[in-house]
């Protein structure tokens, strides 16, 4: 059977869809279409929605699941009246944190979604515009103003990694590709040296590189298995060499790799 | 009063931070200290959060807020043994969803937060390394593969949203800034003139983006305002001229500037 799952906000829906899939990932068995909705912030998007919620409902032959984060009691209520089975953040939540807090809601649409002031949104970018500017060690390298910088073979996932941090957390990341030639030198690469507690290693399994090399140059030696076993090899030698701290990314999704390197290095998150 | 916000997760803590975030943003008038522990995955990493929580309870001298995503029952109860105020997404949402679904949950501990499956992980990177390769319209120009072209002033936040497009959603955005020679022309740049329905535009308020360019290059003819005013009104004109949609990106987050895109051209979330 298949069920059909709503994720409504007044915002982006970011936020219900997160919380939605966290919810729907525990059931494993049923089949569900995910349809994100943002931006219902008036009443009349809202009536709009309920149609559409109960053809859903016909066309499956059962409830659809409504998660929603929509601050406003009135939208909300409209959104209540569908043939739907919700999951309500804001009406659960809201009243027994204002009994806590001892202090009322401001129910402000979109609020719920404000992103940060304008410091933080600003910090972002920039941290955003770091990372690619030291991307790959090739342009600038700016490691004093660094937070960190990754290091790892090629394509072990370094860009994708800096680029989350800086968009997720404001962090100004660069990376630095290990190369065969730093290799043959069994030390840290001397650009590297003077800022050795900034920086936090990459590795992946050889046959998981091997196919993503195998992407960008088919057949060539880069992308041979044996050249991808050998690096692996020596640059793991190099992080336990040089007691740099390290991660296997081949289980991981990006968003795991960064939460789990600000763990570990104990960065704080700038938003 | 300043009141602690305890996000806590068996994963990544980021839908937890998002749930938290969106309902502490009602309640202005406190100011909340917000704390992010992820990858609680055991009782005796809870017992020891336990501690951390209740110190902060009698530092505060009110109850820390705690927003969790955990799905194991056991780690759970030893959360809720804490002087603080549970907002328990997993113990208020799970059971009444098995009665609706007539299903159990699998109650596994991490699944609530799996990222996706394998393909939509290297979509999304392969959407960052295409933003990559087509950014500024500098390297390639990869236009037949596009999902998006974004074009717009220099500066006017094309970059970030790219990325953030291809993070997110795993949509293939290449980027095109328009010059000022492009717009001698009154014509829509050559190199995108076959793919006009996929061209999205920014625009942005001529007094930030000078304020933006100003950072690069100070005190120069491109980040001068006169100049800006005079790029932004060509750019608007030249959208209006070609019937090209736009948002204007000032007062938005990426977060928002990427889901408007969405929405407006109705690209589908590739995850």
């Amino acid at each position: 059977m298949k069920r059909t799952a709503f994720f409504i906000s007044d915002g982006t829906g970011l936020t219900a869809e997160a919380l939605g899939n966290s919810l729907l990932a525990q059931f494993e068995k049923i089949q569900f279409e995910r349809v994100t909705v943002p931006y219902i912030d008036d009443t009349t998007k809202a009536a709009e929605l309920v149609i559409r919620i109960n053809k859903a409902a016909e066309l499956d032959g059962g409830k659809p699941l409504i998660f929603d984060t929509i601050v406003n009691n009135d939208i909300r209520a409209v959104i209540s009246e569908a043939n739907g089975f919700m999951v309500d953040i804001f009406g659960t939540f809201l009243q027994p944190l204002e009994s806590e807090l001892s202090s009322s809601s401001s129910y402000s649409v979109g609020k719920s979604h404000a992103i940060s002031n304008e410091s933080n949104y600003e910090r972002r970018i920039h941290a955003v515009n770091f990372a690619l500017d030291n991307d790959d060690g090739a342009r600038t390298r700016q490691y004093d103003e660094a937070d960190l910088i990754l290091v790892g073979a090629s394509r072990s996932g370094k860009t994708p990694t800096c680029l989350y941090l800086a968009l997720q957390y404001g962090v100004k990341a660069a990376n630095y590709p290990i190369t065969e030639e730093d290799l043959l030198d069994e030390k840290l690469p001397e650009a590297l040296r003077p800022h050795k507690g900034k920086i936090f290693g990459l590795t992946i399994e050889p046959e998981r590189l091997a196919v993503i090399r195998n992407e960008r140059r088919p057949n060539s030696r880069y992308s041979s298995l044996k050249q991808c076993m050998h690096e692996i090899e020596e640059i793991e030698l190099l992080y336990r060499r040089e007691r740099i701290p390290f991660m296997n990314t081949t289980a991981y999704s990006v968003e795991e790799i960064a939460t789990r390197i600000m763990v570990t290095t104990g960065l704080q998150r700038n938003r």
